[in-house]
């Protein structure tokens, strides 16, 4: 059965003095509206962790009743960062199995109340607890692949640097003309470079902020002007340690797969994308996972203009995370809404595209863990026949290391990427250095590094000692000095 | 497109040293193994709150990873304490759509590692924060259920204690001869009457325990022996005092609603029930609420032995949430694995039900406000014809007061039940009083009282006057002296 969508909302997304359910059911009570409807047969409810973030529990009944329809079935669904797109194919498999008519979607977060140290902590726990016990973070990690991928791809600290800025200065130019956006303000390049260090290469401008908000989409039965034509998920493994490639996700790739599959459409169908840009390096990967572009070029498709709001393929619209702002439990459903908005041409003269006939949503949960593509089109569209349609679209999946399997040994090993994290979670210090090291025998391991504490000081491919210390692993530069020292030792 | 159960499997219930990641892995070997099937399509993750039970979120992608499934879509669902039915009714549906072929529903909860109070705590953030506040907790709003039916169907103080007691000694002695159970031995009246008070009229053996425990299925779109033929959802307000009767639950009516019409069954055709007995009333509540038995003769037939394992229509064979245990996140996925065992004939020699080709399990979540009933049968069952079928199940369900109205005032009441706690949250005094007072206006609200703490100092139906202190409502007795206070006062 299809599955199309007859209403939209949101509230602003930013810092609000509302509590998360009054905010759930601002951006409800506009969807409802939209769709001209006030009740459904069923709630799906997308909140990350409102346990800890506002100590409630229940919260899939509790947003029924605030939202005047209790009796409603109503179920709270969680993938991490990408619960608002869990939610929505959630919702979407109910309406298609024709047991329900109209359903609502309701995702969530409320986060800027707590002290940000807090709030790290909250947001690390999507971590495997292996690498979480090393003080690793979101942006820590994130910072990791960016340097992974300049490295592989061959681009200079200054190029990297470069691109990074391109990426948030095109989303906060794009966010600008979204009235629901956090940072309605463009950047200047002077304002990248200035501001402070996250997570050595990234700065405060390559992450997404932390950001309350809601947004809401009715689901129905009853074919409307936007249809959902395909949806795909899937995870990786819990710890980043164990994927075969630090520079894609197959999550994102396989999840694409499935949903061009079920759509019928291949990535040159797409005319305009939400990417998760969560970091700035995460939009130029999500471009390139979805088949935009080839592994290592998203950046020149950037450099080159194409996915500005006024390129060919426009990507992140409304200023994606990065700009309009990220309630972890909302964003993968406020992507699906500014793609409606987009494809009913309701985004306001400045942001809205003109080419607006199939759009697609990209979401990540956690670390690249839990991923979605979401892909949407207009009902009226003139489709080219799909008899002997066929996918163009192959992506390198290579399979992850299985968990359980033997843990490395100290030894000697190759630097392959690292960090230095200026601010960590609670109870860790200031800067924190942190790599991953690929051991002889091929496993890669994360590590911390008490001794340097300047990004200039380390190089990736440089060959460390690995050895372990209070059960954590330790990394150190091989000076000769130290090269000695180990030589004696193993000897 | 049908749904069927090709796989079923659940740890031990009890106290386990493992980790919930691994009973829960160890759970779905064992479905999956018993469905003969290495890889599935998706997997839906039941989980109340590992948020704050063991500190991790993202679990969906964990446990995919965990039980070496990773690249496979998780989604962590949630209904409170009716979890593991919505994760069964989520992936129900994605079956149902006909675009997902093999699911595994895996539920599981840990709990026992955590000090009682902090435990209590956790579980009293489902219950809506205006009553939280007073202290209250589930057995204290579940007891004051008790009471208020007792006095509605005009039961004794002694003939409410002689029936708690037969719940659960019924469900302990059930639970003797199941493997799987949490407590595996009789108890007597003594036990019963000798176990420590929680909440006035409630002991510990009117609770279910806190446990350890995970259980898994596999669904499937490939017919089988078992057959998924009704599920219904309702929720109902975050606030007990909102709802218009306290001796039964909407939620559950609206839910066996729609679970017999899905099924083209009525009442009369269950054979036997898992019925979530979190409290001993509950059980009565529940068989009343499904249509087995009329309101308030619930009792009865508990006395004469229907509900009995070799009873007419056995409850609760597996020993319930009471005596099997109730790790809150798989008690509504190991109802179903239970009744799954009852229709292949694989419960074993003791427990086996020689009547078993329909079963119907009940769910609640928090204090009944998100609630589920699933209906299995075999499906090699002679089907009466279904043309003309009639449902005949016809609950009275008031609706309950919308949220939002205005607060009751200060003044005279009529006490409308009540309860003594004995072991309140972290930050309460023991023992505490609570009780629902229905003020002129016809409202209900939560008061508490410090005086009274005994409970044969309270009677139900009495004037109490009602005020405001601290922000909390507080119910006096109208002593002759009060009265006259009260008089002077309001003169």
């Amino acid at each position: 059965m299809g599955v199309y969508i007859s209403g939209v909302g949101m509230t602003n997304f930013g810092k609000s003095k509302k509590s998360l359910e009054k905010m759930m059911a601002e951006a409800a009570g506009l969807a409802l509206k939209n769709a001209e409807m006030e009740r459904v047969d069923a709630i799906y409810i997308g909140v990350m962790n409102v346990e800890e973030f506002v100590g409630d529990s229940n919260f899939a009944a509790l947003l029924a009743d605030t939202i005047g329809l209790s009796g409603i079935p109503s179920t709270r669904v969680e993938t991490a960062s990408s619960t608002g797109a869990g939610a929505l194919e959630t919702a979407f498999y109910a309406v298609a199995s024709g047991h329900m008519k109209n359903v609502l979607v309701l995702a969530g977060e409320k986060m800027t109340h707590l002290p940000t140290a807090k709030t790290t902590r909250i947001l690390s726990e999507v971590i495997d607890r292996s690498e979480r016990r090393y003080g690793a973070t979101m942006p820590a990690l994130a910072a990791m692949i960016a340097q992974k991928y300049a490295r592989e791809f061959k681009l200079s600290p200054k190029k990297l640097e470069e691109i990074l800025a391109l990426v948030a200065m095109k989303n906060h130019a794009n966010g600008s003309l979204n009235p629901h956006a956090q940072f309605q303000k463009r950047i200047s390049r002077e304002d990248y470079l200035k501001s402070q260090w996250v997570s050595y290469p990234f700065r405060l401008y390559d992450c997404a902020p932390i950001t309350d908000g809601a947004a809401a989409i009715v689901l129905t039965s009853q074919p409307t002007l936007v249809k959902v034509s395909g949806i795909g998920h899937a995870t990786d493994t819990s710890a980043v340690s164990h994927r075969a490639s630090l520079t894609s996700f197959n999550s994102t790739k396989e999840s694409a797969l499935k949903a061009y599959r079920m759509a019928q459409l291949n990535p040159s169908d797409i005319q305009f994308a939400e990417v998760h840009d969560a970091f700035t390096l995460f939009e130029i990967i999500g471009t390139e996972d979805v088949g935009f572009f080839p592994p290592g070029e998203g950046w020149k498709a950037l450099e080159q203009g194409v996915t500005q709001l006024r390129g060919k393929l426009p990507i992140n619209a409304s200023g994606g995370l990065k700009s309009r702002g990220h309630p972890v439990g909302a964003s993968g459903l406020a992507q699906v809404v500014e793609i409606v908005w987009q494809l009913r041409q309701e985004a306001g003269t400045e942001r809205q595209l003109k080419k607006a006939e199939i759009g697609l949503a990209q979401s990540i949960g956690g670390l690249g863990s839990n991923n979605f593509v979401t892909i949407l089109e207009r009902a009226d569209r003139k489709r080219v026949v799909t008899e002997g349609w066929r996918l163009d679209y192959r992506p390198r999946i290579k399979p992850s290391r299985k968990t359980g399997t033997a843990l490395p040994q100290e030894g000697t090993g190759v630097l392959e990427t690292f960090t230095v994290l200026y601010s960590p979670p609670e109870g860790f210090v200031s800067p924190l250095t942190l790599g991953f090291v690929k051991t002889k025998g091929g496993d890669r391991v994360l590590a911390c590094n008490p001794d340097y504490r300047s990004p200039t000081d380390l190089k990736m491919g440089e060959q460390v000692n690995l050895h372990k210390k209070e059960g954590l692993f330790v990394f150190e530069k091989q000076t000769l000095w130290k090269r000695l020292q180990h030589w004696i030792k193993n000897r």
